[in-house]
């Protein structure tokens, strides 16, 4: 043991050999290794500070530097070797370092500590990771703007409360889902303002000493803005509970769509069917063909709030600066993203896949769905829509009592209900024409979902000059 | 409760009565009634759209205004009496304007679903509640900051882990918070920019017919734009869910500062006494004096976090448009803002009226914490800081065993470390010139905390143009 | 606000007044006076332990019995006034006590804390409770299961990935649905085992001195026990932590019934139809009857965890003993009640009320849902069953390529995939002997279903014994 | 990718490809292979249950079980080789058998399905967890006893809201959190016998056919009971649930206990100090020495609510029986598991290496933790404690005013507060016989903390015959 203790940044003052399950329990690396590019983007960054400030000789900054590189290719090649003591991402990074280039890079931790480093590296991971989730939540909308464009004569029952509704347009529910993702893009965008702030160079809690030049570090790593306190600098972990709460508001967003897809999907509803490529069977029941892609996406929604949740208790109460309860904060990150990303993709191939059976949409349109329309055939007729409302909930009654389509009642049997109904009732009948009076922006008149559209379009485009300018690396 | 039926605004079609407790399970006037204003005001706009669309003419468009006002005068005074049937506001303020001008009452709901009403009450409900939490939020950051200022020279122990670290300004602590709390005030505007969007004109999910002008409506209830999808408008509540975690994430930050100064009053520490205007004491123990202020604040992160993720449950996996489960939504949202509202001001309270013990404060600075202090020293003199913080460390554990405290080693001693170790190592030991080392930016340096002052009082000027122009009105 | 200090428990060393936010910041009164039942009695039994501890004469207890019995009688009337200053329902009934007896009452109090008060309060109420819940969910089973026995010979699909699987009995699935409610009971009584402990007689922190019969305190609150450590017994609310995740457990069960009833109420199933008692209607689409009770029952599963999740949260990391951050645990302990309490009635109503379609079920089983029974076909021919799934599979193919039901196949179709086809391939496409193949225990078949039945009713007469002996107030 | 969907178990109808996104986000083999043993058991099971129903031959029966142990070994060794398509550990170790033996390792999912192969898996891996974990519990409560029962005569502060509040015990201390952890010990054998209780025999939905005899299953994997619904069986997650909040809840145990511990090991409180093997350092501040195992086993309570609160989410509702969504369960029953394996064994290191610092933790008693004592001397004298409690606080006050310790109020100025003062009002400044007063069960008494270690000594003794039967495998 005494051997892993050796790589300890700590040891110093300490005599005891740690508890190997203790050890265990501490170590990060099994998961934040995933950092390493950022780690030594950070280091890199850093060095070249130290030498502005006379800390190191640009002789040494080269070495380390070339050093840094040269680990780098290491982890890009999967030949890096964790060594036991190796704690972190921070150790095993500094020990190779040592191991490369000898004394000067005893140096580089200079006036750093591993409270600042962390999360740095964090910061600058996750900007990576949204922009990575950005483009896909953007492929996604794209996907189903087209896709809306393209089938927006399809006419198909809308649902409230899990009962037919009214007739809209099933480009209308495709456009639906791709609002609520445009805001999860805005939203993700305002998270990342927040998250690309430096906090390298604020120590271990009371900041850095040296002449440290931050605004060379932050333009060194591409940071849009400074941290204020280095106290909140190092304790704070807001862009991580922002980013676990955006995943679970994404996800809430496509748990409704998968749940929408899900009973379209059924065989009693019968309005979709999946590709094969995001289905799956059963090892028993060799008809089943099961919409496992869409059950996945709408359980994740509970996974990444049960991370948020559960970060969200572990900094409840914390007093102030780093405390190691913090460390939670990475595997969580980790999943969150790795999860979004997955389940954005994967809606995307499912959405851009999935065949409508159109005939069995436009079937299940049923004149009961009218009734409204044919209150408002009374209002049309100077009802006030109270009364006109109760007339033709009777006229529903009725057919329902004479156990016929609401549009087979008679002009006498409605006649009876109102003298308003007269012959010209039979043109409510008609659930083109009854879409076509949802024309006020956002209602499910073909002009209106076209302007949703070309709305969409146009917002995709400003997006979408946003481009990601780092790697996401998954070595799990 | 063939009478209670009456009332209904869905009677039509039923026959048979409801069970009294799917009644009382099923109402939500108990609290909704909460949102009487918005309500009356979401009518009176929606009443000149009616007008314009020649739907009511200009005198029942004027008997409506006043009837609305009427009943507004009612709810103000108490006097609204609530009656069997009205199951939520909507309902009641109908029920009761039908009382006051009869039959063009019945005209109000054209077009409307409670869909899109209760939504546009909602959201008229939460900006102003998010105007009033941003008032509060900004008076707490203001008085840290005043604070800050006048107790620039107090030097006290930072801590990580719990344990002394370096020694920092109490300045530099009180900042770290008030700068916590300026992040959420911009979390805070951002959902408002979300929530400040129209949905009414969106019917109960396929849209509004009959040529409402929703841009009217956007105009007489001050929305900033209109909603794009009106299945996507009566369906989501993503402004619910953001402003219930921006409380979560807002009482974290309260949490940890409550919890430093709950340490920080503790008999061992005596850093600070809370006024008794925020202790309370014990009905066993006379000589208690309890921060129950500050364990409430401490608390509450949980609550308005398990709101947050209740809601956040109730919402996953349901289907578009509207579900009797969005009924969730309200009492989560008034909770939080209760909850907010009163543990913002509570904390203002507590931090203009504490009183610190100085004499305490720094008599709890102990040279142990200068101990990278002495690391720089060597540093300085050429060691590279690995090697320098390892010699440090062998001082601390000198010092320990010799049971003296660290700036009481000899130089002897100390050369017995390094040969580094000189006489001007006596110079490490000032607490004072220790902090003015941190001198970057976020730095506990005089300069350095001072600059953060100023950035803060900037940033309340350029937030406090901002004023709210609804008043909240609770009723429980 | 002197006078409201006037009759604070713990006023004597304070000298400074409450800031009135604080104060309703800290006040309790307005939801645990709930609890007055509870306190009273919890007083009268400590009486006795004074008397038997010569603390107070036989005379002043008796005042002070009688006195409380007078403060019951008000409560019960709905007559007791709450004053300024009654901060808690244990002040305002000692309050109230000392107007009514004088100064006796100040004896009441001695050797006990409201530390041990309150949560002696909270445990008598949460047995009161859960007897009266456990009533609600044996009514519940009992529903369920004359039901089952009534309806055994309906067959309808059973369903896995929201796609039909195989035929199954209605009544399978109303008893897999019974038999979770059943399991929610026995936990119920688990946790009423480890409520059913006496805290009083902890103090504080330290537990009483005087001599105190706890046995006695014990005995006449009707406890099972004797809390073991009055640390412990101060600061520990594990029976309200329990008690919140048995009502979350409970309603994701109750969310599972309604989801399967919401889908079978569909029109697209059709399967059954809710009694209008427990259905509503649209405030703008007349034809509409939506199935909010069991929406409502669906959403509460988020509701009651949120409380639990909060709860944890809010106890996560405090320090031993109590903590004011505890006045958390009485709102969600009350709301949780009152949540199930509902709910387990509103879904009694429904399952009592509800209709079945049985030939619209009935007509909903396909042949292609025997597929399974197809390959055991193969199976009973001596195909090792991996290749029967997979030419079983086969034949569902060729059934959609030729787009007729599978058991419409000629024999030469099937005799194509395998030889082993035959004509007596006929007998497999009847529902009716297939459900009977599932005859193990637990399966589908009428004789295994008649033994669940059997089973859950022997069960309900082992529990129906336990009868609640307290009522549950509520005041709100 | 056609090799790829070789291996599936349900291709037989599909003829597209899996996309490979799909792919990975579909499968489970990289976390539910640690479940590799129970999987084997549980085909041994039921391979002889088929051969009991002639379902397959002795021959066949002997070859699958000999395939099985090879299967087992190879697992074991490390050798087992997982390969494209195998999507699950079912998958897996079926397609190895079928490697290895042929075609008889076709018969073996006759009238199984993976809904209640991987159902029984878990049940069988969680009950060897269980008891791995009720060893953990147990050890950490004894090696909490004995500490007790050693130190019994060191007194210390007792804190309420984190201010001194009465002398107790350490020891009193100590016993508080064994008490909770053992009640943490009976719930988890509640759960264990939910948990042991057999699935398998339920198929895929409707039960299994062919006189499949589940109680030799049963017997064959020792479980103590057969399920009673196959629905319910196969599609019922409550025993994960329940296992979450088990690790919750007794995480929150453990956090507060951590948290008392880490407050003790500040400077400012230094009543214990932490061996090293479960400290760490700083990698900047030499003199650090850091409390981080009790910070992170206060961190994972969070970690393991939300795995909690995510599941609970996640099955929220879902439609009966089994959906995809279930395949949450693993990954959160397995990181509970290890965390709190690991939690409950750090915590054991550190109870049993900590040292505590007597002289500080006696010093830290001051009078005025008395006051109550004071009280108590009044009512002794007869006077209402209500009334003692008001004198006491005004001496309280006094002697804060004079800047004096409480029992450094002469005489004279007790009696200007109370003439029942007396000379004999020395004897209250006692803190040994101050706790002494607290004997009545539960209390801080040397016989009453007796009795509590004496009742755990025996409770340990009645648990400890349980022994785990089976061991935990991880691979990760």
């Amino acid at each position: 043991m005494a051997n892993s203790e050796g790589n300890k940044l700590w040891g110093g003052r300490f005599v005891g050999n740690t508890d190997p399950i203790m050890e265990k329990f501490n170590a990060s690396i099994a998961y934040d290794q995933r950092m390493w590019d950022a780690d030594i983007r950070g280091s890199k960054a850093y060095v070249k500070a130290l030498e502005k400030a006379e800390l190191v000789t640009t002789e040494e900054m080269n070495s380390i530097l070339h050093g840094m590189e040269q680990i780098s290719e290491e982890w890009a090649k999967g030949a890096f070797v964790v060594k036991p003591g190796d704690e972190d991402i921070h150790t095993a990074n500094e020990r190779r370092l040592k191991e490369l280039i000898g004394e000067p890079a005893g140096k580089l931790h200079t006036g750093r500590s591993r409270n600042d480093q962390v999360v740095t590296d964090m910061r600058i991971w996750l900007c990576d990771a949204i922009a990575t989730l950005k483009e896909d939540a953007l492929q996604l909308v794209a996907t189903m703007v087209e896709r809306a464009s393209v089938e927006i004569d399809v006419l198909f029952p809308g649902y409230t409360h899990m009962q037919r509704a009214q007739p809209i347009r099933w480009s209308h529910w495709i456009l639906s889902h791709a609002v609520a993702v445009s805001r999860d893009v805005e939203r993700l965008q305002e998270i990342r303002s927040r998250t690309n702030v430096l906090p390298l160079g604020s120590g271990a809690i009371a900041g850095t000493p040296f002449n440290i030049d931050r605004e060379l570090l932050r333009k060194e790593l591409e940071f849009d803005g400074i941290s204020i306190n280095s106290m909140d600098a190092t304790g704070e972990r807001d862009f991580v509970a922002e980013f676990l709460f955006w995943a679970s508001l994404c996800l809430t967003h496509l748990s409704k769509m998968a749940e929408d897809l899900l009973l379209y999907s059924t065989k009693e509803f019968s309005f979709i069917a999946l590709a094969d490529a995001y289905s799956t069977g059963s090892s028993l029941m060799p008809q089943k063909k099961n919409a496992d892609s869409l059950e996945l996406i709408r359980s994740k929604a509970g996974r990444v709030l049960g991370r948020c949740a559960g970060f969200m208790m572990t900094i409840k109460g914390l007093p102030s600066s780093y405390n190691k309860d913090l460390q939670e904060d990475k595997e969580a990150m980790f999943d969150c993203f790795d999860t979004l990303h997955g389940a954005l993709r994967v809606t995307t191939g499912v959405m851009s896949t999935l065949k409508i059976n159109r005939p069995v949409m436009e079937a299940a349109l049923s004149p009961d769905m009218l009734a409204t329309d044919l209150a408002y055939y009374l209002v049309r007729k100077g009802l006030p829509f109270r009364e006109a409302h109760g007339l033709s909930g009777r006229a529903v009654f009725q057919a329902e009592s004479k156990n016929v389509p609401l549009n087979q009642l008679t002009v006498e049997d409605l006649a009876a209900i109102s003298p308003l109904f007269d012959r010209d009732v039979a043109a409510v009948w008609d659930y083109s024409s009854s879409v076509e009076q949802y024309s006020a922006p956002g209602g499910t008149a073909r002009s209106s979902v076209t302007a949703q559209v070309q709305h969409l379009r146009r917002w995709l485009q400003d997006h979408t000059q946003f481009r990601p300018h780092r790697s996401i690396l998954s070595l799990s």
